[in-house]
């Protein structure tokens, strides 16, 4: 493992070691002759001994050490990371090399492998079928923001569009829904968990160019509510696993990152089984907005769309849980979603989960399986209604909105082990 | 679920209806009086009634109708899969959007879906922390083979260099190893399973513009041999996961798709833990080759290349199993790539895996991690070495190209639920 502190007294000489697999360290109890100036902060060790049962409270066991090999040794003056220090998040942001280093990045990297894995296994045992949706792809699912274009390096610049690589203009993927769409016509549930990018301009500390997004979709589906109880049971199943397999890894966002009063909602009712989330129409919604005490910059009105000023007084009027917002105005929302045919005030069946601090962190509907509600569209997509065709919804869930909600983390590039935005791509 | 048969007798109506969950269909036995020209070969239906015990041999259940709503109708004139056919591979990959409604991609997608879990189990199993290495990159790790940058779709044109969303040219992944090795500092045992690209002008069979790698990295490991036990073990693992999950799914293919030989290896030998997977040195493999009655259209000569044509002559003489070649020319491999020092015949640790039918399925090394071997080479790749390196070592496994071999798929773009390569990104 990782030296993470050497003390060394008279007649014993004592070191923590980290090999990666848990925030706690391993203490080594050496003879002081063992002791060699390579022997270091964050130098790399090999140590020989017995594991004893430890005489101290702070640990279970220790390492009697009988031989300790230096493999690789580790400059403290030039390495950033210093012995006991708490580094800001922003300080460690600099070096993206060596920020898995740090204990909360430690700690973030082992949460997001659990929380991963979690979501893997609830799809799997609820019987979805996994899908490798496209990275690239010669479609614009959402039809707005910006696209990254992809072109092969050397010819990409002087010659013309006719030379593409796939004979069309190709782009990043923005979403899989789609191509799940496609899938959920020859099985009944389906789901994918892969990268998806936007090329926003923006520097917030809410937005990637590159992140990861869960994505379901569910045939033979009439009713939202059938796709809010799988959002609402994705979170609890993930949430809890991640609680009871990484506690300590938890507890040190919970303890020094995350503001007080999130970590209540989310490691209590959020996980709760038995707490059902909030559930309000978009019709509720305006009305609660427009009685509200406080001035908003945006004036709540029926047909425009939930600011996140808005979206904060919905979660703090339903008591800073999680809060599922459904049946938007049909002008806001995609040609994709089901017409709700409820005028005059005509809505789609769309649902997005807003929760605290984060905003909106997944955003469902069901999905117009009428062929005449869909005719002039895209080719392939009637296709897909003519042929045996099945009332369907879905959803997709921000990984990373995910992980800084349960967390508590404020920024977005955090949670995710290479953040990619304007300006920035490092390593 | 789907109709995949209509059977109407005199006095009783039978159907096949599929729902996505197997390749066996559910036997529907209705009065006759419940037909409807609706109810037509890829029709949805949704049936009421009694699942009851079958009278029949050829199924276990069978559910006795008392409704039959046709949800989505199908015209089977215009819909390109007809009832009780067997399209061959070359006519469904047409049809990208409905492909997937075919028996064979059916079952293919199952497989690949319990492939893709039981790879993530196998790591998490074992202690392995799971990271998503970026799919954009600034580095080139190979620093060889065609790539693809990517631009914001408005801009990329008409403006300069300068204005670069990243503000330096970006690439899409080629391979997560350099990220994984950043990892491999803190975490003694890291993967990744995600989307690599090259953009290879090649029509083959072999290659795609787009394909899924499993990469692992293993720190404080000293031997080659550690890293071959990692890449038997995964293979075994998930292979005999795959066969005892989805036994009817993979049984399709090893009847219909794939030629006989290869099955009694996949399904025989590979799988049983007792067995080992060959291994032979590079420089055994160019005697073997030079000893060889066969003449080769490359003449074996050490310090070149394994050809095609001589790895499938290995692997047959080993007896057609998967062969582990080790220890390669210094000249052939990567910079990071560990030195064995062993000149006149100067070698490097690495290890490629040879595997009847499909050729190179994996490939790993030991990494050099001593410092002065990597100097005047990368700023950051130099830091990981100077803060507490360890010997470390890792392999990639090219996920459709194991599940060709397995399952004896001669077309890569069989394995793969949207393929890309050049000239082609339907969807």
């Amino acid at each position: 493992g990782w030296v993470r502190s050497v003390r060394s007294q008279k007649e014993v000489l004592f070191l923590h070691i980290n090999d990666g697999s848990s925030l706690e360290n391993l203490q080594v109890v050496a003879d002081p002759s063992l002791e060699n100036r390579d022997l270091t902060f964050g130098s790399a060790v090999e140590v020989q001994g017995k594991l004893v049962k430890s005489p101290h409270e702070m640990q279970n066991m220790e390492l009697k050490a009988e031989t300790i090999r230096v493999v690789g040794p580790c400059d403290p003056w030039s390495f950033p990371l210093k012995m006991k220090k708490r580094h800001p998040l922003e300080y460690v942001r600099q070096f993206p090399h060596l920020r898995c280093r740090s204990n909360t990045l430690g700690s973030l990297l082992r949460i997001r492998s659990e929380a991963t894995a979690a979501i893997h296994s609830f799809f799997q045992e609820n019987g979805y079928v996994h899908i490798h949706t496209p990275i690239i792809t010669s479609n614009d699912c959402e039809g707005a923001g910006e696209l990254f274009q992809i072109e092969t390096s050397n010819e990409a610049r002087e010659s013309a569009e006719k030379t593409h690589f796939f004979n069309v203009p190709a782009f990043l993927t923005v979403s899989g829904q789609l191509h799940l769409e496609v899938m959920a016509g020859a099985f009944t549930h389906v789901f994918t968990f892969g990268p998806t990018f936007r090329a926003e301009n923006s520097q917030s500390r809410r937005h990637l160019a590159e992140f990861y997004m869960v994505e379901a979709e569910l045939s033979f589906t009439e009713s939202l509510q059938d796709i809010m109880v799988v959002m609402e049971d994705l979170f609890k199943t993930a949430t809890s696993t991640v609680l009871s397999r990484c506690p300590h890894d938890v507890e040190l966002f919970h303890k020094y990152i995350a503001p007080a009063q999130k970590v209540i909602n989310v490691t209590g009712k959020s996980c709760n089984p038995t707490f059902s989330f909030c559930r309000i129409s978009y019709n509720e919604a305006v009305e609660i907005l427009k009685q509200a005490s406080e001035t908003f910059t945006f004036k709540p009105e029926w047909g425009c769309d939930l600011q996140t000023e808005h979206e904060k007084y919905l979660v703090k009027h339903c008591g800073e849980v999680p809060v599922f917002v459904i049946n938007y105005p049909y002008d806001l929302k995609p040609f994709y979603m089901r017409d709700n045919e409820d005028g005059p005030q005509h809505t789609v069946a769309a649902v997005d989960l807003l929760v605290p601090g984060v905003g909106e962190l997944c955003g469902g509907s069901l999905r117009e399986e009428r062929l005449p509600f869909l005719e002039s569209r895209l080719q392939r997509y009637l296709d897909l209604r003519k042929f045996g065709s099945v009332p369907h919804g879905g959803f997709g869930m921000g990984f990373e909105r995910y992980l800084q909600y349960i967390l508590g983390v404020e920024n977005i590039k955090d949670v995710i082990p290479f953040p990619r935005f304007s300006h920035s791509c490092l390593l």
